[in-house]
């Protein structure tokens, strides 16, 4: 990761080893606060939401919390009372430690699912987190929430203000594959903004759905993902202009982290963004959208840097949208590829495919006149996939 | 293929090699009746259906047909005026040689999309399946359809009536992957009994229901997809009795043709059936049934033959249907190993990894107490089906 990861004035963070599944590394993670700082949060919608979700939610009535304790390499999911048990009791030890209420301390975890999670183990992590807390930690903090990513994330913003600056950072882990499983989608974000609890709501929701809600497809979500958002005001009040850019701030992160996790998808060799236009309503643009960049041909079409343009009207053609196949055109890298129901002349597949080995692929479909748009960006789907999936646990 | 294929009374069957795509084998196949014969069929709901399905549906509004023209290597999809008039003219060419009416010739064509399909060639292999044309070609057609398939699909059924027998025969080609493409699905079915058109209509809705569909994923078809059946009478006429006997035969017949096109799926190695029981309606089941079969998590597992219960989880979670997860139990081929929220106690995966070695995968799931019920077979995702995708055209 090569971006700079600024400390956020009022966050310390601790990371340390558990051992819970992996050996050699950092698998716990604490973030804490001095007191009890307005906090938002967006939760998986999966019915099996694992143990911590239950908890965090709950935690979360409050609209405030004081520390989060994330583990990797256990989900603890589908691990019934005694895994709601292991996450409620890791909270209060942890609230011990940091004299800070139990039910103000969120818990995350990700990695395999339906194992009990060992709350020996947990305990031991998180102790050793607490014992490292620092500000500068934000690093560390990125790796130990990994599973099978294969690189840190993280992202920072600083915005000037009327005596002095605000600063946003986060981390995050996933994979942008289209069903995660290990690769859980966390981000943890944190700013020195002084914010109600309403305000951070509504900007997380805003930033979710141009981001992170952007590389999701069809609204899988894992039984563990969630997106949260505390704010410490530790650098005192901001006028309402100076929260404009701060929303902006924290758009941009959110927009950093998800592209991180989509390249980093498992196997992924190559990430591509389809926009698609003009259909009734913003919705039905997003499931055509969805419908492409959800497809396993597009997908091996993209890892193999082959523009097979016909299948991208199979996929179109199945979206479960009303179009009229008839004024559908479809570009690709900015050149017009199919238009009045035929591949347009001179668009050569040639050509496209030397520009699919120089860049991303863009995929541009125009299915009505009306303004709604939708964006999807995606990756690839290669056998590093297969490896990964087929072989994790071994 | 190891099952005889019996020929129908009133059916004859030619191949030929027009060179569309492939080099030293037959790509067009034709169906000859003597007379028009009652059919029904069920097409692709793509939304840009292909030039031949089109055609097809028009020349079946009367509801009988003479002759089917199958060819392979060019789906003639998105392939505008000039691919609706190539598909009509190769109807009337061969219309004019069996000295059928045009427009009762049905088209049929499974490949490349959005590449247009060469009508001297179709011709060249329409004129030679012309030419070839006898009772005892099931096999040689059953070849002449494939694209990817890695084997011929066909089967056939008898049924003793009075005086003698009906015959039901039928040929496919197709792969059980998600997303058909070059993998779209043909059928082919004859008998020789004596019905008329709503009878088979509503045979053919039934038998297609139970078998073809429940291998589909979330109502997801390739731009060209068929099944027809068709009676030629040459069998006289059958009691209400026989006629029962007829639909069970044909049931049986789309069975064995599905199940094989799944086996065959692009890359497949094992197959999985998952039952769904309990939920509000069918409907709901098969939309649970659809979020396992269709996950990428699950198939790789299937691949891996590891038996991560995990997933399925996650898998279930996500469908878009009501229900209690509380309730929820998972069988793994036969064994309980989920129930009240967790693993159930004994269930090891050691045993488990064990059974999927030796046979096919059943994943049950009871969602509710009600009697409603959805299956869908399917099979593993392996790096083959990447091979295969992103390099077929190579």
């Amino acid at each position: 990761m090569a971006t700079r990861l600024q400390p956020v004035p009022g966050v310390l963070v601790g990371t340390g080893a558990g051992g819970i599944k992996y050996r050699d590394r950092d698998d716990v993670t604490v973030f804490a606060f001095e007191r009890p700082i307005p906090t938002a949060a967006t939760f998986t919608r999966n019915r099996f939401a694992a143990a911590p979700v239950a908890v965090a939610k709950q935690h979360l009535r409050s609209g405030t919390s004081q520390a989060w304790l994330i583990n990797s390499g256990n989900a603890n999911c589908g691990t019934g009372q005694r895994g709601l048990t292991v996450a409620s009791q890791s909270c209060a030890q942890l609230a011990a430690t940091l004299h800070a209420p139990a039910n103000r301390v969120l818990p995350f975890s990700t990695g395999v699912i339906m194992e009990q999670l060992s709350p020996t183990r947990l305990r031991a992590g998180s102790d050793k987190a607490a014992r490292a807390l620092q500000p500068n930690n934000w690093h560390a903090a990125a790796r130990a929430i990994m599973t099978t990513d294969t690189c840190a994330k993280g992202a920072s913003r600083q915005v000037k203000v009327k005596g002095g600056k605000l600063t946003v950072t986060g981390i995050a882990k996933g994979s942008g594959m289209i069903h995660p499983n290990m690769a859980t989608m966390l981000a943890f974000i944190a700013t020195d903004a002084t914010v109600p609890r309403s305000w951070l709501s509504t900007c997380l929701r805003g930033a979710v759905a141009e981001t992170f809600n952007s590389i999701s497809v069809d609204g899988d979500t894992s039984t563990n993902d969630a997106v949260v958002l505390g704010a410490t005001s530790a650098a005192g009040k901001q006028s309402a202009a100076e929260l404009r850019q701060l929303t902006t701030a924290i758009t941009e992160v959110c927009a950093q982290l998800a592209t991180a996790i989509v390249a980093d998808g498992e196997g992924a060799t190559t990430t591509a963004c389809v926009t698609v236009t003009g259909l009734a309503t913003n919705r039905a643009c997003q499931a055509m959208a969805d419908a492409v960049a959800g497809s396993p041909l597009i997908k091996t079409m993209l890892y193999a840097r082959d523009p097979n343009i016909g299948r991208l009207l199979m996929a179109i053609g199945k979206a479960p949208v009303r179009f009229d196949p008839a004024v559908v055109t479809i570009s690709f890298n900015g050149k017009a590829a199919f238009r009045r129901g035929q591949r347009v002349t001179g668009f050569t597949e040639a050509l496209a495919k030397r520009q699919m080995k120089a860049k991303q692929v863009a995929i541009g479909i125009t299915a009505g006149k009306t303004k709604t748009s939708a964006q999807r960006l995606f990756c690839d789907l290669g056998p590093d996939y297969i490896k990964i999936n087929a072989e994790y646990r071994s």
